[in-house]
């Protein structure tokens, strides 16, 4: 290699590494952001770095205001610096001003960039407006890290629906509970903390009647702290929910019906909770159409902690793009499974994932998998390789 | 710190490194050795390796000669060297001279051995006749990694029986086949290949009359290179087999069962197969009793491949060490399980075991998981801490 060739290769080691920082960072921001995409900006001068921000509630500041503001509070001069960010910044008046023009201000040397952002208002034109005002812009830096703190921002954007995960925890061999129902605890205390994390970073928690029935969950965030709880989201065909369940704790709730019942569904908003009629499919509510309204009512990221039923039909309907998995070091031999598909008759009926993630989480193991096409679809909207 | 506690741990370190190399080299042997433990043998002098050995198939040279006679050959002096030994060096005149004495002649200034043997033809008059002729020696020295090269040597030494492994490959949801029966292939060919691997180390590759008639398996090592196969044995309670199966190659079987039929087992004679006729337990062969048996013909380590049937009766007879686990990315909703178990009423009832050991294969997982308890005997029984 000759030795422009290795200085550039420094200076992308470089880029990668305040890049990855700055996503380490932006995780800061995955409980609070919704449905705003969770963002980080560091400020790096001569190899220091000046300072740094995350993007905050939705109406608050975005990461690279927080930034500025930082700098400006330790009176450092900007002026010349590199900009790192997780996200393409905005180019458009949201509830914020744009950031491109809060970024050109501040009139940086170069601006690097995790990822495009898909928003149609911003699709580009972020970083030709940095572009415009004679800053050098470097995209595509960890665009696939980046793209797993906002996997569903990305998804709504480019395809109109939220990204879903089935969250399950199950034995060694496949069971999340015994034949008679029990089910607590399968899994141990760390991987039921993180099973919280998740929840905490969804914007909607996904069950349906069944579970609601046979655990009468409460479905909140609770093992790791949160200043916002999810909307808890119930799938009841019949509309069935007994008023009594303790979901319905008056913290807000979408109950999805194919039973136009106004009488009860009146009930239910006084508890917090909107009924909202909609198309049957299969013999239930139409789980695509529900996931379109998920999208047009600003929903990102969707947790499913549901049964082998609700489960299967998501999968069955095409609406899992992800599944989360714990498995305990235990075997059961019987009980209820996963997820309750109809009877395959050739392996090649089966439904294929892409495991991305295996990590140890104290006894049990957790797992992640993904519908690969999907991830790629994703990928490609925000410019990744 | 101090300055002597400082140079012990960097010697201590030293021993760790080079110990770590020896168990490496001890994978090379884990083939062909068996009834023999796997040993690997290293000389080291002023921090430069001299000569390596492992040990050959039964009644061929072990560790330690290979070794001096490999630094004979090279014209280099092993007097003062250290030796590292990945288990105690033998005392007693098997098929080979004892190796203790073959060390004392060698006169080394030390001998660092990872793990006590547990042979009561041997249990610590190796290493005492080695202090005996004044070199130093240090045990216990990556105790943990040498017992995984040998756990059903240590096994079979200690308590009599076999170390046993079931292997499973399972779609993610735990179903190891169709309800059809149709499982070729739920895993990929890196899992299958390393399928194959584990049945090449085994000793006694398991399966039951059920799937015998089932998938008509072979049950030989194919995937994987090897100068020796392992003995298949089935479990035949009414001692059902077709003597037209696939695995009735002349290759040594053996038969297990509870039905004594002289004619049959004369003409299973001819295909190379010896009928064991056995108590029968629960309406079966007896299980533990098998296991006794393959202890006293020498087995170290036994290979399950069965079905769920099997395997569960193996569980519940409390026959099984490891779990040996393929799970792909795949989700197939129902089929058939894993382990067949009696219903149980609560989680207290559950089989207990430990991950310890997550792999990524192609694109499956494997996972390895263990009963504690009695990883923690053979532990102990080695030295260990």
């Amino acid at each position: 290699m000759n030795e422009a060739g290795s200085s550039i290769s420094v200076a992308a080691a470089d880029d990668e590494r305040w890049m990855m920082q700055a996503i380490e960072l932006s995780h800061q921001s995955l409980y609070i952001t919704a449905p705003n995409p969770r963002v980080a900006c560091l400020i790096v001068k001569e190899g220091q770095l000046l300072a740094s921000g995350v993007t905050q509630q939705a109406g608050g500041p975005h990461a690279e205001v927080m930034a500025l503001r930082q700098a400006q509070e330790r009176g450092l001069d900007v002026k010349g610096a590199t900009f790192y960010v997780t996200l393409e910044p905005c180019s458009h008046h949201g509830r914020t001003p744009p950031c491109a023009d809060a970024l050109v201000k501040a009139a940086p040397a170069r601006v690097v960039v995790a990822m495009a952002d898909p928003n149609p208002l911003v699709a580009g034109q972020g970083i030709a407006r940095l572009r415009a005002a004679g800053i050098q812009v470097a995209t595509s830096v960890c665009t696939e890290q980046a793209l797993a703190v906002n996997p569903g921002f990305v998804a709504r954007m480019t395809r109109g629906t939220p990204w879903l995960w089935l969250k399950s925890a199950a034995s060694l061999d496949g069971q999340t509970a015994l034949r008679n129902g029990v089910s607590q605890w399968i899994t141990g205390p760390q991987a039921r903390a993180d099973g919280h994390h998740w929840r905490a970073r969804s914007c909607v928690v996904l069950s349906g009647l069944g579970t609601v029935r046979a655990d009468n969950p409460q479905l909140s965030v609770r093992d790791v702290a949160t200043t916002r709880q999810p909307i808890k989201a119930i799938i009841d065909t019949r509309l069935e929910i007994d008023e009594k369940a303790r979901l319905l704790d008056g913290s807000k709730t979408w109950i999805f019906t194919c039973n136009d019942n106004p009488e009860k569904s009146a009930r239910l908003a006084q508890l917090n909770a909107q009924v909202v009629v909609m198309p049957g499919r299969n013999g239930g509510v139409d789980l695509p159409a529900v996931m379109r309204w998920l999208g047009q009512h600003e929903v990102n990221e969707v947790h499913v902690e549901g049964g082998a039923r609700l489960n299967g039909a998501l999968l069955q309907s095409g609406c899992v793009d992800e599944l989360l998995v714990y498995l305990a070091p235990i075997v059961l031999g019987q009980g209820l499974g996963m997820y309750q598909l109809q009877a395959m008759e050739t392996l090649d009926q089966a439904l294929r994932f892409e495991f991305f993630e295996t990590l140890a989480m104290g006894a049990d193991v957790r797992l992640r998998a993904r519908l690969g096409s999907r991830w790629q679809e994703l990928l490609k909207a925000v410019g990744g390789p």
